[in-house]
C-alpha cells in the first residue's frame, strides 16, 4: 500500500538529484522507477557505457531508503544503433518504414536487434546486480503501444513462417485447419505464407488470427528472454512489466507467465476521450471507474497477485484530443480506487513535468520550474492515507469473468457491425456486476473456475471440446454460468464449425442458435425478459429451445416471439445464453438473477451511477467517481479509517467493514 | 425461367457431393455454376493438373440433369504462380503493391499472366469441351471488383502509351488534344505518359479520362482473349461475364460485345448500406426495387437479350457494415423481380455457407452444417412458382435511358459537388419512369433510338456531332427527348467545347448555358415548373432561350427570374432540357410530360412507394418492395398466376394481362 | 489604383491575341500577368527556346500601353526536365514520390533542380531584358501551394543537417537546445538527424519547429537566387511573388524580404468553404470581409508597401467543395475592398476560362468561348471607378497585431485541443479590432512598435528575452498592450521555459499562470469581466495575479473564482493579458477597452455583421458583405466618391471624408 514516482534524472542537471530524491521522501514515496527510455544516455557511442550517473541516482535513492524499479531501455534504441542495422525498423502494411523519431521503433522478430537487447540487458542487469536500492526491473515499456505489437518486415515473414511450422508440421495441415480452398490460397510450403499486407480485399480470418497469435507470441519471447537474463544476474529481483488499459493486440496472461506480477498504466481522464464519441462532462473530469476498474481486475488476475499501477495519471495529459484538468481530489481517488482493487504500489508519472521533448505538455507532480502541480498535494496526501492502513492481503472475488485474447482477435477481425467491439462487450457485464457491488476476477477460460459461484462468459467464440467440458463441469457441480451471443461459432483455426452455435457447448445450453443478424440503429431492438420490455444492441440471435427454458423472447422484427434468452438447469447448475448484446438495465436484470441464483451478496438496487463499493482484505473502499455528495452508512461500531459518512463529489471513505454492512446512496 | 445456384465441391468432401447435387435438384434448381476461385485446386503445383474433382462434380449434375456453367478460375491465381511472376501484381497510384491474400491481385496488362490465363483457360477449355454437363463459361469474375480495374504499375504504364500510340498516331496529336500547354504538360513521345500516379494536385481531366478507357479497355481485350479461346474449344457453349451493380470502372457494353449475354450479381440489402448514409428500414430489409431495376435494365440492354442474375443474394452477406437478415419472402421477391426485368435464370450465392475463408458470414441456401437456411425454402417455392410459368419472350420498352461511360467517367474526376453522382443522377430520372410503370432500357447514344417514343439522356457531357447528329434525326423524325444539365460541355478528349453548352446540341435545345453552379445545401434551390414550385438538388445553369419556351423558371438565386428548363418543338418532336438536378417530385412532372407527348402509357399517379409493375411477354408482376398490404386489381377475366389480389409486405403477385390494365394501390 | 489580368496566350491560337489584348485596354485593365506555367512552350525540349510566342504577346501589350508582369516558369519543370533528374522530385513522408502530373513537382533543395531554375531563369531574364512592357516579375507561382513547402526526401535530409550545423555548429549543443534525453534521441552528428519522417508516434517538437523553419528558409533561398538573377538582367525591374490567404508552411516576412513589394491570390468564397464546416449562405456568396482583410493587411505589412493582389476571383471557381457563383456585385466588391486595404493592383485570374486542363471549372473574365462572364462587367466598371479616384498613398494603422510563423509553426505541432488554429485566434483579435473600424498592421515581434498606439500579441508563445524587453520599453513608453494565453511558455528551441508563463513577460504582465487546461465543449465555459458574463472557448489558464488587477475571472470549472484576465499598469502604458480564446463579445470587451486607453478612435458600436470601413490616405471605402441594404451617414459637405448613402447588398461606397466622420448601419 505504498505510492511511487517515474523519476528522469537524466532531464536534469545532476545537481538537482539530492533535492529530488529528498523531496520525494518526504513527500512520502517509496518507489522510483526510472531508465526506460535511457539508451543514449546509457551508451551514447557503440560499447562506450555511461552507467555512472544511474548509480549516482540509485544512491540518492538507496539513502532515503526508497526502493528503485530500474527499466531494460530497449524501448528506444539509439540513433546510432538503428543506422547499424537499419532492418531492424518495423514495417507498415504496405511497405513502409517505420522511422526513427518517435519511439518502439523495433521489431521483435529482428535477429540484430535481439542480439542488441541481449547485450545492453546483460550489461546493465550485472551492472547493478549489487545495488541495494534495486528491488526489481520493468521490462522494456508498454510493449505494443502505438500499434507495434505487429509489424509487417520481412524478418517477421520468415519467422511467421517458422512459427506456422511449428504449429502445423506439415503444410497440408494447415492448408486443411485453414481452408485455403477458399479464394484458391492453398500454399505448398510455409515460406510461401506472408503477414497480412496491403491487399485490395480482406485477409483470410485463419491467416489474420494466426498473424494475431504469432505477433503477441514475439512479444512474448522477446520479454521472456529479457525475464531470463534479469533473473540470472540477481534472482531476489522481481520483474514486471507495464501493460496498457484496453490493449487488445497482446495477451497479457502470455506475457504475465514469466513475470512476479504485472503493472499497468493508468490514465483515466485519457481513455475517456478514446471511449467514444460523447464522453460526459465527469468522464473528462475524472475517468469512469468500470473502465479503470475492468483493468485493475485483468491486470490482477493474469498473475493472480496483487499489481502496480505503473505509471498514474498525475494531472493533464498531453494525448488525448482535448488536455482537460481532471477534477480536485482525482489524483487522490484514482490511488485509492487502485488499492482497493488489489494494487500494493501506485507509482505517479512523472516527478516533474519535462522541458523538452514529446511529452511537454503532460503534467508532473511539480511543474517544469520544479514547484508542485495539481496532483502533488493529493499524492501526498493519498500517501499519508494509504501508509496508515494496515498491510492488506490480496483481494477475493466470487465471479469470473473470461476473456480470451483468441476471441478478441478473431471477432476483431469480424465484427460484422460497426459497434462491435471486445472491450465495450466484456463492459456491459463488468459494469452490471460492479453496479451491485461485486467483485470480478477476469480469467481465462482455462483458469480453474471451482473457487467461483458464477462465471460471466461473454462470446467464448472460438470454443474447443476441452473448454466446452470444463464449463459442463463446472455447472454441473453447481456453477451459475452465463454464455452469450456469437459463443461456440469456431474451432481454434478460426473455422466455422460443423455444427450450430453454440457448437459444443449446445448441450450445456439447451438451446441452438437459428440465425443471427446487426440490426441496423434504424431497426427496433425490443425484447421481454422475465415479463419486462427491454432494449439490445448490436447483435440478435433467433435461438431455438431444446432441454432450455426460453426466459426472453424477442418482440420486433424477424424473430418476433422467438427465443432471445435462455436458461438451462443442468446437474446441480444453472447454464443461460443471452442472444442478444444487451442495453446497460436488461444487463443489470440478467446478472441480478444470476447471482441470486449463485448466492453471490449483492446490493438490492443498482449503486448509485459512477459510485462504486470494493472490499479488500476486509476493509471497504467507497469510491465516489460523480460530483454529488455521497451518503455513506457503515455497520453499527464500525471506524471509517478515512472520510466521513459524508463523501463528497470525487471523494472517497474507507470503512473497517465488510462490503455488504455497508450502506450507500446520493444525498 | 429457372433457377440456379453456385456451387463449390472442392470446399467440402467428395462424399457430400452427390447428395448435395441431389438436393439442388429436388430444390428445383437447373444450374449450377463451378470453380471461380479453384485454381490452386485444378493445379496445385506448376503442370500438376487435377481436374478429376470438377469432372465428378459435372457427372453428377449431368446425371440430375441439370446443367453446369464453368468459369476460368483466373481471378485468383495461386501463390506458386505469383511467385513465379511477382510483377504481374496490381500496384497502387503510390507504387504500393496490391498483394496476394485476397482475390484480383493480377494486373490485365502484364504479359506473363497473359500467357498463364492463356494456359489455364485452354487447358480447362478442352478437358471439358465434350462434358455434356457443361452449358456455358463464365469469364474470370467480376471483373474489376475491389477497385482493381486501374493498375498503375510499370506494364500497365507501357500498355497506356501504346494504347495513346494507337489512338492518336502522333505525339503533338495528343497535345493538342489533351491541352498539354497547361501547366507545361506538353509530352515528347508516348512513353512519356504515365498511369495518374500520385501526385499533389489533380491530374489533367484529359489524361484521367483516357486512362479510364485505357484500363476499361484492357479488361475488355483480356476478357475477349478468354472468350476466343472458350469458343475454340466449343462453339455451342455460351459465354457469359459476372458484372456487378452500380459498377462505373468498366464499360459494360464493350465487354459485352463478345458476350452471349450478361449476367450480374445482385445483392439488394447490400447496395442499400453503399447507396446512402440514411437507409429506410425497408432498404435494409429488402433493397430498392429501383436499385436493383436499373441494373436488371443495364444488365439486360448491354447484349439486348434476357440476362442472367449469376449470384443472387440469399440471405445475410458478409460486406455491408450491418450484417441485417432480409424480410421473410425477400429471397423469393428478388427471383421474380429479376425475371419481370427479363432474368431468364437466377442463381443464389451460395449452396451452402463455407467453414473457411473471407466469406464465413456470408449465408447460402444452406447452413454451414448443412441444414436449410432462410433462402433455402424461398428458392423452393421461387422455383416451382416459375417453374409453372409459360416460356416467355425478352422485354420491350417504349423508352430509352442513354447511359455512356465516357460521360461517368468524365463527370466522376470533375464533380464540383460532393454530391454528384453519375449512378445518382441516372436513377432519379429512372425512379420517375418506373414508378409510372413505364419499362426502360438502358442503353448508350449510339444505339439505335427509332425504336423508342421517348429518350431520357440525363448528362450528355461529352458530345460529338454525330451524337448531336443522331439525336437530331430522331426528334426531327417525331421523338420525344429529354436532355439535361451538363450536357454538350465537352469534346472527346475531355476538353471545353469552343461554343457555350449544350454545344452541338444548341441548335436542337434551342437554348444555351449562361452560366452554371453548384449550390451549397444551405442555400435555397427552388424553381417554378408548369406554374407549381419545386426543388432542385446539386447544380443549376442560368439557361438563356432560343427557340424554346422556357417551361420552368428558377425563384431563388442569382438566377431568379430566368429559365431554368425549356422545350422546343422540332420537326414532328420535341427536344427537353431540364438545367437542375430535380428532386423527385420535380423529376415525376417533367416525366409525365415527356411521357404524355410521347403517348406512352403510364399510372394516372404514381405508383405506391416502393411498389413496381413490370410487365414481360403479355404477364404483369406485382412486386411488393414495401411492408404494407397492396390492392391488385386485375382486369376482368384476367388470371392470376401467383398469388392474390390481396399482395402481403414483401410478397408479389403475377397476372395475366398487359401492365396498363392492371391497378395497384396500398390498402 | 488599376487593374489587370492574368493571361495564357499559349493556351489560345496567336490570331486571337491582338484581340485579346485590346478587349483587355477597352475593359480598362493596366497589366497583364503571364508565362508562370509556360516552360514547356518556352523550351519544348532541352536547349530549343520558343521565346517568340511571348515577346510577341508583350509586343501587343506594349501597342495598347499597358505593363506585363512576366513570371520564371519554375512552378512547373516539364517532363523531359523530370525525366532527366528523377531525383528532383519532392517525397511524402513514408517516403513516396510526388510525381509528375499536376504542378510544383519539384523539391526545393534539388541541386540539379537549382542549376536548371538559374539556367531558365537567367535565359528569360536576359532574352526579355530590354522589352518595354516588361515591368516586373513574379517569382514562381504560389510557392508551396498543395503542400510542398515541406519535403522528405534524401536531397531535403542532406540540406536539413547542414542547416542545422550553421545553426547549432555543434551537435552537442543541438542536444541540449532540444532535450535529445527525452526518449533516448541523442545524435552523435547532424548527418544523423532527418526530416519528420513515418514513425508510430508523434516527433520531437523541437525537431519539427526546426524543420518547419528549415523548409521555410529553403524557399527563401530558392527566392531569393531568382530575384538576384532577375535584377542582374535589369535593375528597373520589380520583383514580387505572390502568396496564399492563411498560409501556414512559409513565412512570408522572410520571402519578402528580398521583394519590392508582395502580392496575393485572393479567393474569397473559396476561403469560405476552408474556413470551418457550416459557411454561412454569405460567405458563400460573396466570402468573409475579415478573413479576406486580414490577409490584405498581413500582406500590406510584410514590406510595409501597398501590395497587389495578384489574382483575384473573377467569378466560380474549381477547387472547393462547392462551386458556388459569387453574388451580384462581388467582384466588383473585392476590388475596391483591396484598394481600401493598400492594394495598388487587382489582377483578375484569369482572362478566359480555359479549355482544357484541370482548371475547366474555373471561371475567367471571358467563357470559354470568348463572351463575356459574369466578372467582365463588374471588372469594367470597378476598372472605371477606381481610375476615377486620385492617386493614393499606403495606409495608416494605429494598431499592430503581431504574428510570427515560429508561434504558429510550434502550435501546429502541439494543439492540444482539436479546435486550436493559430490563424482562427488572430482572426479573433482582427475582427473585434475591424468590427470597430480599426486599422491594423499585422507585424513581426521584431517590427518597431513605437508608431502604434496599442498592440495585440495572440499567443507569442515563444519569447525570448530581447522581445520581452522590446515590448516591455514599448509599454513603459505608454504603449497598450494585450497579451494572451499560451505566450512565453517555450524558448526559441521549443523547449519549456525554466519558470512560470508567461516567462520573460511575467514581469510586465504582473501576473504568472498557474495551470491551464483545454475544456473539452461539452463543459461549462464562462468568466465574468468588467462585471459582465462571457463565454470562452478552446483553452484556459488559471492565473496568478502578482502586481496586476484581475479584470476578469472564472465562473466556471476548476478555477472558478481565479483570475482569466489581468491589466497591469507599466510606466506610461498598461499591460493586459486574457488567459482565455475569447467568445467574439468577450474579444469585443478587451479590444474596446483597449482601445480607448490607447486613444485609438473606434465606432460607439461595433459595426453591422459583415460590414466593413476602411480608411486610405482621407479616403473612406464603405463595403457592404451582407445582403441587407446600408445606410451611410457622410459628414456635412463631404462627396461621395462612389455610390450614395444608400448602399445596396454586396454594394459599396466610397466618401471623401475620414473613416471616424462616417456613420454606416443596415437600414
Ligand atoms: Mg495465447
Ligand atoms: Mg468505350
Ligand atoms: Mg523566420
Ligand atoms: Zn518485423
Ligand atoms: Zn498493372
Ligand atoms: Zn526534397
Amino acid at each position: 500500500m505504498s505510492l511511487g514516482v517515474c523519476y528522469f534524472p537524466e532531464h536534469w542537471p545532476s545537481e538537482r538529484w539530492e533535492a529530488d530524491v529528498r523531496r520525494m521522501a518526504d513527500l512520502g514515496l517509496e518507489h522510483v522507477r526510472m531508465a526506460e527510455f535511457s539508451w543514449s544516455e546509457l551508451e551514447p557511442k557503440r560499447g562506450e557505457f555511461e552507467f555512472g550517473w544511474l548509480e549516482t541516482a540509485l544512491d540518492h535513492i538507496d539513502e532515503r531508503g526508497m526502493e528503485a524499479v530500474l527499466c531494460t531501455p530497449t524501448a528506444t534504441p539509439p540513433r546510432w544503433l538503428v543506422d547499424e542495422h537499419p532492418g531492424m525498423l518495423q514495417e507498415e502494411p504496405d511497405g513502409t518504414t517505420r522511422q526513427f523519431g518517435s519511439r518502439r521503433h523495433y521489431c521483435f522478430n529482428s535477429p540484430a536487434y535481439a542480439e542488441e537487447t541481449d547485450r545492453i540487458v546483460t550489461r546493465m542487469a550485472e551492472r547493478f546486480a549489487d545495488h541495494p536500492a534495486v528491488a526489481g526491473w520493468q521490462t522494456d515499456n508498454e510493449f505494443g503501444c502505438h500499434g507495434t505489437v505487429r509489424c509487417y518486415c520481412e524478418d517477421c515473414s520468415a519467422a511467421f513462417s517458422e512459427w506456422l511450422r511449428e504449429r502445423y508440421g506439415d503444410v497440408d495441415a494447415l492448408n486443411d485447419a485453414w481452408g485455403t480452398a477458399f479464394w484458391s490460397q492453398r500454399y505448398n510450403d510455409f515460406e510461401q505464407v506472408e503477414p497480412p499486407r496491403h491487399t485490395v480485399a480482406e485477409h483470410h480470418p485463419s491467416l489474420l488470427l494466426d498473424y494475431a497469435r504469432f505477433a503477441s507470441d514475439s512479444v512474448v519471447d522477446y520479454n521472456d528472454r529479457q525475464v531470463e537474463l534479469l533473473r540470472a544476474a540477481n534472482d531476489d529481483w522481481f520483474v514486471t512489466h507495464n501493460f496498457m488499459g484496453h490493449f487488445s493486440a497482446l495477451d497479457s496472461y502470455d506475457v504475465s507467465e514469466s513475470l512476479d506480477f504485472a503493472s499497468w498504466d493508468s490514465y483515466p481522464t485519457g481513455h475517456s476521450q478514446r471511449e467514444g464519441d460523447d464522453p460526459a462532462v465527469e468522464d473528462l473530469l475524472v475517468g469512469d471507474p468500470d473502465v479503470i476498474g475492468l483493468n485493475h481486475d485483468l491486470y490482477r488476475s493474469v498473475t493472480d497477485e496483487p499489481f502496480w499501477v505503473m505509471e498514474q495519471q498525475p494531472g493533464d495529459v498531453n494525448w488525448p484530443p482535448y488536455s482537460t484538468q481532471p477534477a480536485d481530489g482525482a489524483m487522490r481517488l484514482w490511488a485509492h480506487h487502485a488499492v482497493a482493487h488489489g494494487a500494493d504500489v501506485v507509482s505517479y508519472f512523472r516527478w516533474r513535468r519535462c522541458r523538452f521533448g514529446q511529452e511537454q505538455y503532460h503534467a508532473g507532480l511539480l511543474k517544469a520550474d520544479g514547484t508542485p502541480d495539481r496532483g502533488h498535494d493529493e499524492a501526498a496526501r493519498a500517501a499519508d492515507e494509504l501508509g496508515s492502513l494496515p498491510g492488506l492481503d490480496g483481494n477475493e472475488a466470487s465471479v469470473a469473468l473470461l476473456h480470451e485474447y483468441d476471441n478478441l482477435w478473431a471477432l476483431e477481425a469480424q465484427p460484422h457491425a460497426p459497434e462491435f467491439d471486445y472491450w465495450d462487450h466484456l463492459e456491459t457485464y463488468y459494469r452490471a456486476l460492479r453496479a451491485r457491488g461485486v467483485a470480478v476476477d477476469v480469467v481465462p477460460p482455462t483458469r480453474d473456475l471451482e473457487p467461483y459461484a458464477a462465471v460471466v462468459a461473454p462470446t467464448l467464440h472460438l470454443v474447443d471440446d476441452d473448454v466446452a467440458a470444463r464449463l459442463g463441469t463446472y455447472v454441473e457441480g453447481g456453477g451459475e454460468l452465463l454464455l452469450t451471443m456469437r459463443s461456440g461459432v469456431k474451432d481454434r483455426a478460426n473455422a466455422l464449425l460443423n455444427e450450430p452455435a453454440p457448437g459444443p457447448l449446445s448441450g450445456l445450453v439447451g438451446a441452438t442458435v437459428e440465425d443471427w443478424g446487426t440490426p441496423h440503429p434504424e431497426m427496433e431492438r425490443e425484447l421481454r425478459y422475465d415479463g419486462d420490455p427491454f432494449e439490445y444492441r448490436v447483435w440478435n440471435e433467433r435461438l431455438s429451445t431444446d432441454a432450455a427454458l426460453a426466459v426472453g423472447e424477442y418482440r420486433t422484427g424477424r424473430a418476433a416471439g422467438h427465443p432471445a434468452i435462455t436458461a438451462n438447469a443442468v446437474g446441480d447448475g444453472h447454464a443461460r445464453y443471452c442472444g442478444v448484446w444487451p442495453g446497460d438495465s436488461l444487463a443489470d436484470a440478467i446478472v441480478s438473477d444470476l447471482l441470486a441464483d449463485a448466492g453471490v451478496p449483492a446490493t438490492a438496487e443498482p449503486l448509485p451511477p459512477r459510485v462504486r463499493v470494493v472490499e479488500r482484505d476486509g476493509l471497504t473502499w467507497v469510491t465516489n467517481f460523480s460530483d454529488r455528495e455521497l451518503l455513506v452508512k457503515p455497520p453499527d461500531g464500525a471506524s471509517m479509517l478515512q472520510g466521513s459518512e459524508t463523501v463528497p463529489g470525487y471523494g472517497l471513505a474507507v470503512v473497517d467493514a465488510p462490503l455488504t454492512d455497508v450502506g450507500v446512496e446520493h444525498r
